[in-house]
């Protein structure tokens, strides 16, 4: 179990890999992002994405599995209040196997809050040729280690 | 239908409504943020959010729905890179009814891309209690009159 202290300023936390399909894209911007570029493929292809793409809510929420199931299931984390900036980079398309890291960028005791601390991530995520899809700036707290053993 | 040239700086338009249920907060969660304080209510109670709670994500994803049902099919939208601040304000409980407003903070013909402008917005979703539960700064790209018209 990983505890704030535990998350060192520069080091990179591989994020899991995903599979994002046509079928899930489609599903998904039924129930939260009915755009016609995100559910069809001839109004999509007259769009500025040039194709079917995943809502870009899609790919956050995607983003937040692959960072579970990489490594925020090992952590004592406490949530998140927001994030400071989301960039979608590239289109995210029916068959990409999505990849990414989440970097440690600063690390800050509360004093607010005693036995928790705050680590700043860059998170990136990347599609299957490479390419960075989408980037975000999110601070996330963590109880100390002394906090979750009382 | 609303074109670049139809936003004003200080236009509010108001989000759907949208009810938020215990069964969509745990699907949701089990699908892309299984952590256990949006999963399981006891596990929740022990946590910082003091009971069950839809995942950040799932109120982003919700925010989009109440935007595209309450203004955005009405315009022609070209797509948005990103959010430049998304901040989570307090939990969304089961039983939440939200509503909101896209504030129009500036509008910019774009150099770049002659035929479209960005406008960036302020939105806000808040709880049954009118209390604010996300804020995001976001920029959306909205093709100008003339060019559709083409």
């Amino acid at each position: 179990m990983r505890y704030f202290e535990d998350f060192q300023p520069g080091e990179k936390l591989p994020l899991a890999t995903y599979e994002v399909t046509r079928e899930a894209i489609i599903a998904f911007a039924a129930e939260f992002d009915p755009q016609p570029f995100h559910l069809d493929e001839a109004a999509a292809s007259r769009s500025m994405l040039g194709g079917l793409a995943a809502s870009g809510w899609h790919t956050t929420a995607i983003f937040m599995r692959m960072m579970c199931d990489g490594w925020l299931h090992d952590t004592d984390a406490a949530g998140a209040g927001g994030v400071d900036e989301t960039r979608w980079l590239r289109p995210v398309r029916p068959g990409d196997v999505l990849s990414g890291v989440s970097e440690v960028l600063e690390v800050k005791a509360s004093r607010s809050r005693p036995g928790f601390g705050t680590v700043r991530f860059r998170h990136e995520v990347w599609n299957g040729a490479g390419e960075p899809v989408l980037r975000m700036l999110n601070p996330i707290a963590f109880r100390c280690r002394q906090t979750s053993a009382t």
